[in-house]
């Protein structure tokens, strides 16, 4: 993929995040890499799962069905293909205690059903830019069969990104900006907080690190 | 695709079911075309999310998270397709009750983990066989775009049986036929007793059908 396109695909994920990564987090991720292998796994197992769980609440939204349906899949099709590294380079995968990433973002969920999806789909765009984030500044430390793949994610990460935040749009009657805004605060400051767990949704890593 | 693979495909589904769908079954479901296919649709979705618990329940099987995650975006394609389908002919989609084919076999399932993933895979198998077995007897009775989509969907149908019934041996210490027989008469009880439900796997027809 030419740096051009890579550029424009990344811009408004940038625009949109609250921060940066930080340059210790790479650092640190460099020197976990098998960890975030499998966390990165368990994660676009996660967003599938995730996004299932959003058909199965909202059955007679075919517009989510559809986009939902498709995204699942692709998220299917990543999850095999990090296996397959994970495979080809002996790593032995194991179930990992999550990161209070998502849960950080989610616990302030609205109940109501409308505010639920709404909601939802914000932290799903959240999720998704800040993944295609993290991809796009730890490729170029990577060997090469990591720098391609993780290239290769920017562009359905971007598009994910942008499709949650278009439907939180469209099925929400009121503007959706106060909500995005509260939940990218809650983001900031998750991120920038001392974080003891390493993984790819972490916050800035502290000296001892938990990688397991 | 030509009669003869269609007739290999189908020869070990019909070998594999205790019996062939009655006629009385097919005319019921000729008159009811827009229930099955919203019936399909909704079991196409169900065949992927109960994949994906498959996938949650044993993480750390790397065979089942493969296979499953590959059989869970087929059956979300063949969703996507019949949500097309539903759309193209302004059919109204809407919830229904569900049959109580797959729960009248799922109320067996063993609690241990290794029975239940036995049994799970089986139930998987003989859900996967009849559904094969009821496009290819329903198939010559449709309109062309009908019967070229439940033709084409056969031979996935047919390969998720085979795929569901060798993880089951596979994982099983112990040889699975009599759990295989025990399943296939409990589906051979539902599929032959009366019924009031017209839905995909309903049972023989009464003639006061409900096909809301």
């Amino acid at each position: 993929m030419a740096k051009i396109d890579i550029d424009e695909m990344i811009a408004p994920v940038v625009e949109y995040l609250p921060n940066r990564t930080s340059d210790e987090w790479v650092q640190a991720a460099l020197e976990h890499q098998e960890t975030i292998l499998i966390d990165h796994a368990t994660n676009e197992l996660k967003a599938a799962q995730q996004a299932m769980t959003l058909m199965a609440r909202n059955p007679l939204n075919m517009d989510i069905q559809n986009k939902m349906s498709r995204l699942a899949r692709e998220e299917l099709v990543h999850y095999e293909q990090v296996l397959k590294i994970i495979k080809k380079r002996g790593i032995k995968f194991r179930t990992m205690k999550a990161s209070s990433y998502a849960f950080n973002m989610a616990q302030h969920i609205r109940p109501d059903n409308k505010g639920k999806l709404t909601d939802s789909l914000i932290i799903g765009s959240i999720i998704e830019a800040r993944s295609c984030e993290r991809f796009h500044k730890i490729a170029p430390s990577l060997d090469d069969e990591l720098q391609k793949f993780y290239i290769s994610l920017l562009k359905s990460e971007s598009r994910h990104f942008k499709d949650y935040l278009t439907l939180a749009q469209k099925y929400s009657e009121e503007d959706i900006q106060p909500r995005v805004e509260f939940f990218l605060q809650c983001e900031d400051a998750f991120i920038t907080q001392p974080d003891r767990l390493m993984r790819l949704h972490s916050g800035m890593p502290t000296t001892d690190l938990i990688a397991n």
